[in-house]
C-alpha cells in the first residue's frame, strides 16, 4: 500500500507514521484512490503498491535486482500462481517479493542476520509476509534437509556465490520440468554454474547477457541514448528434464 | 497440464487425445508426477505446465512474444495477483496467458475472429480461460465504453498498431499509479507512442531496446555467441501519475 | 610531434612554446626519443604523434569523432595511401587528419569560418597541412564544380546534415568502386541517406550501429563494465558500382 | 588492381589470366577506369583495389579479420604512413595488408609455412609485397632477436595464442608512446593479456567488446535488423608510456 503527495511512502494498513507534513493514520480497510489527511490537514492519496515501487521503497541491504532482471527471471522461468520457489540469497528481497506477488510461495535464505531482518520487514511492507519465509542462514548448509523433508520446488532462483553447490542438487530439489535461474555479474561464476548444470544433467542450459539502450526522441530525431544502462549480470537458466 | 514421453503435449484434464502411440485418457484429477498409459501401454509422465511451455505449445496465429519480452513487461509493470489488465492485440495469447498465470484477470482484444478463437483455445489449454476474456474486435472502437462502464485497469499491454489511440486514453483507462507497456518493432511507431504518452501527461515515459547475447562456454574459453538473438521490439513503458 | 613530462603537448618542430616549467625550443630536426630541456632545466621527451593523440590534443570546435568511429570509417572504406577523399563537415578535423596520416589527400568543407581556421591549425599540428585542404563553405554549394572540374574521389566521408544532397551526386563524385561513409547520430537522418543512396543506385547500402562494452577484469572475476560507452552515431556505408 | 564484369577478380598488372569468358592480358601500365577485352571479346573494367576487397578476394587460410575489426585496430592505434608494425599471426593477411596500405611497413609472423606462402601471395595481390615481410615461424621464438637487433616498433598487432608472451616484451619492442593491440574471441585469453600488460607497466589497458546491429529501413518503419552480426573478438589495446 503506497501513499503519496509529491512524496511517496510505503505504509502498511493500520499503521501510523510521521512525515514532515504531520502524522498520518492509515486505516486497516483503506482503499486505493482514497485521500487521507495528516493531523495538520495535508492530503495524501492512497495507491496500490506496484512491483516497480519495491525497487524504490524497500530498505536496501545491497544493490537490489533491477526490474528488468526480475522480469527476465519471471519470463524465463514462468513463475506463477501456486508455484513453490526456493531463493538464495535474499538481499533486499525485491525478487522474492515480485515472485510472491505473482502468486508463488517462497523460501529464501539470507546469510546475514541483519539483512534477513530487513528483508522480513520489506516483505511485510510488500504485503507478502505470509508467502515469503526468510530463513537466516546459508542455503548450502540446508540442502540435505531441503531434499529430504520438503516437497520439490517449481523454481530455484539463485543470486549467491554458492550457486554451483545448489545447482548440483537441482535435480533433487526441483520438480520435473522445473527451472533454475542463476544471476551473476561475472563470467567465471556463470561458467561454473553452466558446467555444474551440464554435469548433473539439466537441459536447455543457457547463459545470456542483456544489454538495454534507452531511446531518445527529441526534435532533432530519434536515437539510442548516449547514456545507456550498464551491465548488471549474466542470467543462466536451466531446466530439470 | 503437460504430458510427455520424448514428445510433449499440452492437454486439459478430463480430455482424451490420440497420439501415434495410442489413445490417452487424462483424468480430471490427474497430478503432476503421475504416469499415464495409452491404450497401447506406452507411458507418459504428467507435468505441470510452465510459462515458457506456452511459447512452444500454443497454436500460433503469428509470431508470439518471446519469454524474454514477456518477462520485461512483467518486470517493468509489476503485474501481480489481483490486477486487472487490458491487452491488445491478443495474437497467439502468450502475454495474456503469462499475465493471467501471475494472478491477474485480463480483457484482451483481437481483431481477427479466427485468431481470437484460437486464442480462446490457447487460454483453455493454459488453464486460464476463466481469467482471460478474449474479445473479438478492435480495442480502439471500445475505448468510450471501456472508460465509461468498466473499472479502471492496473496495467495496459499493447502490441498493436492502434497503440497511440489507446495511450491517448490511458489516463482514463488506468488507475493512478498504473502502467502502460507498448511493444513495437519499429522506431517510428515507438516514437509516436512516446509523443502521445507525453501529451496526455503520463510520467516516466521510456523506450528501451533490449539486446541479448548468449555466452558460449567450451574448452577453448568463454565468449559471447557468434549467433546472437536478433531484434524483437522496442518496449515503451509509462506511468499514470 | 609530441612532447611530454607528466604533461603532454602537441608542438611543431621549429616552434618555441612556454609551459609552467619554462620555455622550450623545439629544433626543426628533432627526433622521437630525444630529450629536450626548458630554459629552467626541466626535461621533456620527444615522441611521435600517434592518431589517438589527435583526439586529446586538437583544439575542439565541437565533439570530435572518437577513434572507434574513425577506425570504422577507415575499415569500411579502406582509405589508403594515394586516395583522394572528399570530407564534410570538417569540425575539429580528427577524421581528416587520420585519413591524411594514412596517406590520402583530403578536401574538406567547413561552413563556419572560425572552425575552419581552427581545423587548419589542427592539420598543421598533425603534420598533414600539405595533404588536407580545409575549404570554408558548404559542400552542397560546390557540388557542380566538384563534379565538373575535379577528378573523381576514392572516398566521401560525410558528417553533416547536408549528407543526402551530397550522396545524391555520389555516382558522379566517386570513382567506380569508391565508397561513401555517412555518420549521423539519428535514425531519421540515416534513413534519408539510405533512401537517397538506393535511389541513385549505390550498392551495398548498409547502416550500422556500434555498441561497445569495456570489460572489467578484477579479483572477483571478469565482466562487462557497468559504465559502457554510449551511442555515438550510425554509420552508413555504400559503394559506387 | 581489380578487374570485373559482373564477376570480380584480383589480378596483378602484367599478369595473364583465364576466365570462362576467355583469356585476359593485363598490361603493366593499366589504369583504373580502363576497359580490357578477353581474347573472346568480353569486356572487363579495371578498378583500383580497395581495402574491403581484400576481405573477399584474398585466398583464405582461416577466417580473416573483418573490416570492422581491422578498422578498430587502425582507429585505436592510429597506424599511419611511416610506422613500423610487428604483427602475429599473419593468417590470411588482411590486417597486414590494410596496415601496409595505410603506409606502414610490417613484419608479420605465421607459424604455418603453407599459410605463410599464401599470405605472401596475398600481399603481392594487394600490391604491398614490398612493405610486408611475412616470416615463417613463431614470433615468441624471435623475441630476443627482435628486441636486440631491430629498431623498436610503433605498433604491435597480435591475433595469436602467444599474445601474452609478446605483450610481456612490449616495453622493449615498442617506441615510447607506441600501442599494442590484441585480438581474441575469448574472455580468458583477453584477461591474461590484460594482466600481463598491467604487470609490465603498459598504460591505458582496455579490453572492449564490439556489438554491431544493422538497421532495416523499409515501408513499415525503421528498426535494428533481426539478423545481427555476431561476436567476433575482444580487442585489447595498451600503450607503452
Amino acid at each position: 500500500m503506497l501513499v503519496r503527495g509529491d512524496r511517496e511512502y510505503l505504509v502498511k494498513p493500520g499503521e501510523e507514521f510521521g512525515t514532515d507534513l504531520g502524522v498520518l493514520e492509515v486505516p486497516e480497510d483503506v482503499d486505493p484512490g482514497e485521500t487521507l489527511e495528516t493531523h495538520l490537514g495535508d492530503e495524501f492519496r492512497v495507491r496500490r503498491l506496484r512491483g516497480p515501487d519495491l525497487f524504490h521503497h524497500f530498505e536496501r541491504t545491497g544493490a537490489p535486482m533491477v526490474p528488468r532482471d526480475v522480469g527476465l527471471v519471471l519470463g524465463e522461468t514462468g513463475v506463477s500462481t501456486g508455484d513453490r520457489v526456493l531463493d538464495a540469497g535474499t538481499g533486499t528481497g525485491v525478487l522474492s517479493a515480485f515472485v510472491a506477488r505473482a502468486g508463488a510461495t517462497v523460501v529464501t535464505y539470507e546469510r546475514n542476520a541483519d539483512f534477513a531482518e530487513v528483508a522480513r520487514e520489506n516483505m511485510a511492507l510488500a504485503g507478502v509476509a505470509d508467502r515469503v519465509e526468510v530463513r537466516t542462514g546459508d542455503v548450502a548448509d540446508d540442502l540435505e534437509s531441503l531434499v529430504a523433508s520438503e516437497d520439490p520446488f517449481d523454481v530455484l532462483t539463485l543470486d549467491t556465490g554458492d550457486a554451483p553447490t545448489v545447482v548440483e542438487r537441482a535435480p533433487e530439489l526441483l520438480l520435473e520440468g522445473g527451472f533454475v535461474a542463476v544471476y551473476s555479474p561475472f563470467v567465471e561464476a556463470s561458467r561454473e554454474v553452466v558446467e555444474t548444470a551440464r554435469e548433473v544433467g539439466l537441459s536447455d542450459v543457457r547463459t545470456r547477457e542483456t544489454i538495454q539502450r534507452e531511446m531518445d526522441f527529441d526534435d532533432r530525431g530519434s536515437r539510442p541514448s548516449t547514456a545507456p544502462v550498464g551491465h548488471t549480470g549474466y542470467l543462466t537458466v536451466a531446466r530439470n528434464e
